[in-house]
């Protein structure tokens, strides 16, 4: 029984968009993440930071120093964050390359959560579970399926993840 | 990546309960486990079979011993089982002490997935990802939390799963 | 357009069943009456009152005759009450046989709202629709239809509201 | 008890815009009305036919005479028209201007339906029971209230039918 504390940074994505019906077209206003907790009980010590709330695409290499810059200073040694999946790989690949001593999994949603249809709790569920059990390391876990950072792309036509292949 | 097969086992509990409009009760009609894991978009390898739709109030010691032959001939070595949360510490407990070699992680739900509000798909998030990190034994995966069979309990007053406390 | 105020006497029902994850039970807590307006962007002039919280199976001729008592002295022409489907009949009949100067109109739902694939929504929108623009008398609002109170029916094998087969 | 039949005559609009998981854009695939009717429980005799799956910003004045054409030669004298809110003052003045004989009530949702909270339930019932009891003549359904088709706006700021202020 994992019994060490774990922080969530939220960095928007599909996850926490939301339908403005003034104009109909998606927006972020306040993450969904400590609503989702509560739905799957979680009992886990978790500590819940929003750092960005924004579109992946629009994630630059500044934003992706600071979430480094964050990890490397959080005391705690596991992390989710919650992040869209469109750029979830390069943000993996930047923590992959210079975090050895945490575990930290990367998840985030296809479909947002206020459409009650979501992918987001299950996605959060496993990544709350790996983050407890995998060995330091970072990862993205979508898809029920978890992937090292160095050998995970979005394919975007099927949109699912997958490793990629070898030739 | 882990890329075994993983088997799920259903038993009902309030995870696949349904409102019957015609006389008000709750009952049993199939269990929602794969439209669950189409909704998480779970792209691992997994086959569910139901083994019984009960109440876990209702499990007698031969359902019992039959769950474990199940799981004893499975070829699976990763198996996942949706269970009434009540009993669920006692067939934990039965597998236990039978079963070495495999990972087995039993969940559930406080409320039903037809309730809309369910904790079922988070939880059932977190048991796909522990059965597929954790080394083999038999755990309980609940409230966000993964329990090892000999060190769990319900507490029936605050509708949680923790470990019993030591004197 | 109609421009007058409306009253919405709460009687519990279906309607406002809740899941209590402790017992595995249906009960009563508070009406979700407001939430289900507000989630239908209503924008009426509307007074809601909870009067009882019961399964109409137990409302007594006491229950009854309170009601009725209540829709008298009510200042609003308009009264809409959210009622247990199975005695909807029998309370709409108490009334219609007293109150001949408003138009009254009971609704309820086979599903609780809760459970999230509710017909109580609907069911709620019928009723505020019907009760702006039927003449004076008591009604039930079920399935999209209405039916005076006098021609009207709960058909308990289909779960459904019909007027009497007459003969 | 009314029980003439009624059409449907779906135009798209929010009420059936849906979530691309693909690219995260709100596009439209098939009607959510059958589905809603069913939800509701309804039993009147409905037939429902798709027109156009559009955002309603974007109907034409050919639309809108295409719409007035098959009001016109429809055999149901009850008609509800499902409609994307932005444009369904304009429509509803096309048709109230030539259509006299028959009752015909646009309604809309401010969030789609697949999002799990829609108004979009609400509104079909309270349209479904507007067309049953209103007198001939084409109207509005929105926020609980109906409008007569030469007394109704759009507040685009508050998201909500008003009848215009008259001076």
């Amino acid at each position: 029984m994992h019994s060490e504390p774990i922080r969530i940074f939220v960095h928007g994505g599909t996850f926490d968009k939301e339908y403005n019906e003034l104009n109909g077209e998606l927006f972020f206003k306040d993450t969904h993440v400590v609503e989702m907790l509560r739905l799957g009980r979680c009992r886990l010590e978790v500590a819940v930071e929003t750092l960005l709330m924004i579109d992946s695409l629009l994630m630059t290499d500044a934003d992706r120093q600071m979430i480094l810059q964050k990890c490397a200073v959080a005391r705690e040694r596991h992390i989710v964050i919650t992040h869209g999946t469109d750029s979830m790989p390069e943000t993996a690949a930047v923590l992959g390359k210079s975090l050895k001593d945490k575990t930290i999994v990367l998840t985030g949603a296809m479909i947002p959560y206020t459409f009650g249809s979501s992918d987001g709790i299950f996605n959060l569920g496993t990544a709350l579970a790996f983050v407890q059990t995998l060995p330091p390391g970072v990862y993205v876990a979508m898809n029920g399926k978890y992937f090292p950072w160095d050998s995970v792309r979005k394919n975007k036509e099927l949109g699912v993840f997958e490793a990629p292949t070898t030739t």
